[in-house]
């Protein structure tokens, strides 16, 4: 068989400890492209860079493996990879290992799994790998039968036509992890509290904080399964409509 | 009845035309206030700022009506706008008029969708209106009664949990628009076509370009509303689950 082509992308950085780690078993699974971000772009969500020219940099190549840089968000190295880097589709996209969970509401903010979300539309396999630990020195040294089980079951038997992979790590000790589960994406949302300060111009300024509040405490939810130390694999998709609603909405008055 | 206080957003910053003919409109149902960028942010999706403060900056306040720019993201404009400007939840949330189309899997990429989806996060309920014509100078004539209907019974009759609309116009002389629709998303995708350039110094830079490339052509999706002179309005919702492929992911040998 044929060794497949993995591109590899995250929102922290080509050079981040969660991309090192992703890069290195994925090239135990195939041939390996990485094109990820210049600088850090956590929270960057589905952003593309459509007003100003894009730069790659590469980085390195060796025994096969190229690093790539780009100056732009998650979502335009994948488009770069596969249009410049790659002049082709890979066979698999994957993005991560990102610091920090992407679980429930937090998919929605996340670059990693924007471009998880970019390379579905565009018509091929990916899967966005997040740990529950925002440390620059998380612990990676157990996840690696999880992930390359993952990506070699994706590689083997395909994904449903778009619909990628959301899986999140719970950040616990690694013998005390139960397996996977194949859940659905809990509700909740953050609490913003503005953290409000002055500069010296005595002009206001605000960063955002906040705190992650859960909504829904169903079984069968990611954050039910992280929390109890299973990894959780959500299918995701990016029809946003919400067909449950539709009836109530067909009820308004629209006639003018 | 009390007037409802209504927060507008946009992504084309805060003195485009398509910001203040929805803000004229508002003032027709409530009392309004506008948070916007202070810089076009076309593109940026569900971003959100957190590796730098953010400023707000009051730029007009007559008749009750106060304008802020923000140095952000809409998704920070209604975070701030929420938490900072008016310190309570608005009764709604309106963003646009976006110029450009949001319709399909425009919605993605939409800095005017982004604030709507996270207002909806927030409890708000929530409308993104854009127009399918991306010009400075698109024509908002006949925009009025629609917006205007749709609003008031948003108002009247609220929205599902976690749900708000998507609000596409055609492009077309006021009197050919047939009425409105609510659809589902249409799946399509842009297909790029990096332009490659070289830089003075002979390095080499790339322009994102691409075709809208329709991949649905079944009746009831917004794309096939529009296209037939319809005003396609969708219920929208942030919960990703592909719950159709979850079957399929729970046949995946997950077992390690």
């Amino acid at each position: 068989m044929k060794k497949p082509h993995i591109l590899v992308t995250n929102d922290d950085g080509y050079h981040a400890p969660g991309i090192l780690k992703l890069t290195a078993l994925m090239q135990e699974l195939g041939d390996v492209t990485v094109v990820a971000p210049e600088e850090p772009m956590s929270g960057v969500g589905h952003a593309i860079t459509v007003r100003n020219p894009l730069r790659l940099q590469k980085r390195s190549q060796q025994n096969g493996l190229e690093i790539w840089s780009c100056k732009g968000t998650p979502v335009d190295c994948v488009k770069l990879g596969e249009q410049i880097v790659l002049r082709k589709k890979p066979d698999l996209v994957v993005s991560g290992i990102n610091h920090g969970s992407n679980a429930a509401v937090n998919i929605v903010y996340s670059g990693t799994m924007g471009a998880v979300l970019e390379s579905t539309i565009s018509g091929i396999p990916s899967i966005g790998f997040s740990i529950c630990d925002y440390r620059h020195d998380a612990d990676f040294s157990y996840v690696d039968k999880y992930i390359k089980q993952i990506v070699r079951e994706v590689l083997e038997k395909g994904l449903p036509e778009q619909t990628c992979l959301n899986v999140n790590i719970p950040a616990v000790n690694g013998e005390d992890i139960k397996g996977m589960k194949v859940c659905h994406q809990a509700n909740a949302r953050w609490v913003e509290e503005y953290d409000e300060r002055k500069d010296p111009a005595n002009k206001n300024y605000y960063w955002l904080t906040g705190k992650f509040e859960l909504l829904d405490d169903r079984p069968g939810t990611d954050e039910w399964a992280l929390r109890q130390n299973y990894i959780s694999v959500v299918p995701v998709h990016y029809d946003l409509t919400a067909h449950h609603a539709m009836e109530h909405i067909k009820n308004l008055d629209l006639d003018v």
